[in-house]
């Protein structure tokens, strides 16, 4: 690891949950300046600690932790993850903790995300939309992780990252950033084009999330087990490929059949759609398909069983609270 | 009206729930010999008669009912109105109630009963494919009617019915038939493709009966205030149109627009499907989604939303018992 292209900078983590907190933890204790902001596991994690129990091995960290963004004040980084139905608070937790040279990392699902983002340091810093779209970068995170209790979360499986900058290709502060995560023993691999890699994790994730939620909790091995709702994902996937083509991200259409292969391996998994479905907790409906949805039908992909399936788990979404 | 084209014989009514039981007791009070096969509403009935309670006028009878189909014996006139997911009894009460004069004409909903009923009459009578088929007529009818209580009926909308034959185009009997209805003061109209009149009625169904209950307890007026939904309803019956094309049924598309706007006018209604998901009854997915699906994809259209909106209500509806 060359040690000058590594990040070094003060760290905020903005949504320190499952993954924010997880990921955060991996940083503190590889040493880096990590600041958490909390709020239902604030008190927790300021009298017992941050702990990970982990299939990788268990730790615990005593980390810097805050109640409001204010106490954490300006950063050199601010990873955001964030439930994306809180989007809303972004633009006052950025004002507090990003200024025009602060990057922001959204490991956040689906699309939408990096343009909440934007528009928030616009608001705040007076930016172009240029100059803000070139502080921001996405990441999506592979991981299998739940909050179990105050301050202990469970990471169960996987945790690697793929990285790239919200506008143009990877720059040396991604690759600094993608070198501070394997510091850390987290696999973060760069990539030039953000909305492919955004639409390729919606290959999946449109029709697993959408369907455990609408077919009556419906994990992915009872989704693949029966041949109707079977052939409904392969159709949703290549309606995803479609979008992500009139998007203007060209995916490899072999992801489909690599795709529910792998599912297959995975047992009866719950999505977090769908584990958020049966907590009563709000969806993320509208950045795994809402958003999906708008964009495909903008560029003119026919995406029908798409857009009904987010017109139903819009609906029990809504049914649901 | 021609009495001698007027259909008189012995009628059997098997399966007189709120459709049998609602037009057998209409036949019954107009002077025409009807006998009522039932199960649950048997000893009620033979008790107290048949009550409807109807906008045109509340009435009651005592009709001719039997608790089992051999105690009909034959009939010139066999009205099927069991609720689809009971075709599995079809083979039984036809043989006893049906003979290789018997016209066998069923009210249910969707695709498939004809071809039940056809199978039955072969395996009963040891006919062939084409003399069964030419005892069989289909009738859609277009009526709001629930069983409220033990015997009683409650009739709140519409009643007329479209009548064709199986195989071939409209019969003299066909015609006596409509006849008999409209001595009866029951609408009826004679078409000579009873696929086309089939479609037609699916083109409704399939996006109000499937959403209803995928889309989390949706009467029609809550599926036309959702944009989403709306979108997904005009798929759908874009998509019943391609089915039907597919089937050899050319459906005008103007119908369309035209349902939806008609729809408007029907308030906040809760299909039979989503009535029956509410009282965890089994659903009649096979006749309204299953079998229209599986005769689009036969005939080479693309169905993908009608495909998902099967899957989902498949499992919801074996998740629901």
């Amino acid at each position: 690891m060359d040690e000058g292209k590594t990040f070094k900078g003060k760290i905020g983590i903005v949504g320190s949950g499952a993954l924010g907190g997880f990921y955060g933890a991996r940083l503190a204790r590889a040493g880096f300046d990590v600041h958490f902001l909390m709020r239902r596991d604030f008190e927790a994690v300021r009298s017992n600690g941050l702990k990970v129990q982990s299939f990788e091995g268990d730790f615990e960290i005593r980390p810097s932790v805050h109640g409001a963004a204010v106490d954490i004040g300006s950063c050199d980084l601010v990873i955001v993850g964030l439930k994306t139905t809180d989007n809303a608070a972004l633009s006052d937790l950025l004002a507090h903790t990003a200024t025009r040279s602060t990057l922001v990392l959204t490991l956040q699902n689906g699309l939408g995300n990096e343009e909440a983002i934007v528009a928030a340091l616009m608001q705040n810093l007076g930016s172009s939309c240029e100059e803000a779209s070139r502080q921001v970068l996405g990441g999506i995170a592979f991981i299998c992780s739940n909050r179990i209790a105050p301050g202990v979360i469970s990471h169960t499986a996987h945790g690697w990252i793929r990285l790239a900058n919200f506008t143009g290709e990877a720059s040396e502060s991604t690759r600094a950033i993608a070198a501070m995560f394997g510091a850390a023993g987290i696999d973060c691999v760069v990539f030039d084009s953000l909305k492919q890699i955004r639409w390729e994790k919606l290959v999946w994730n449109v029709p697993f999330n959408g369907l455990g939620v609408a077919a009556g909790h419906a994990h992915t091995a009872a989704i693949l087990a029966d041949p109707t709702l079977l052939r409904t994902t392969r159709t949703l996937m290549e309606e995803v490929l479609a979008g992500a083509a009139a998007d203007g991200a060209a995916l490899d259409p072999e992801i489909v059949e690599r795709m529910i292969k792998s599912t297959y391996a995975m047992g009866e998994y719950r999505t977090s759609m769908q584990i958020d479905y049966e907590e009563r907790r709000r969806l993320e409906v509208e950045a795994i398909l809402g958003e999906p949805v708008r964009r495909a039908l903008a560029g003119g992909a026919a995406v029908p069983a798409m857009e009904m399936l987010y017109g139903i788990v819009a609906r029990l979404d809504l049914m649901n609270q």
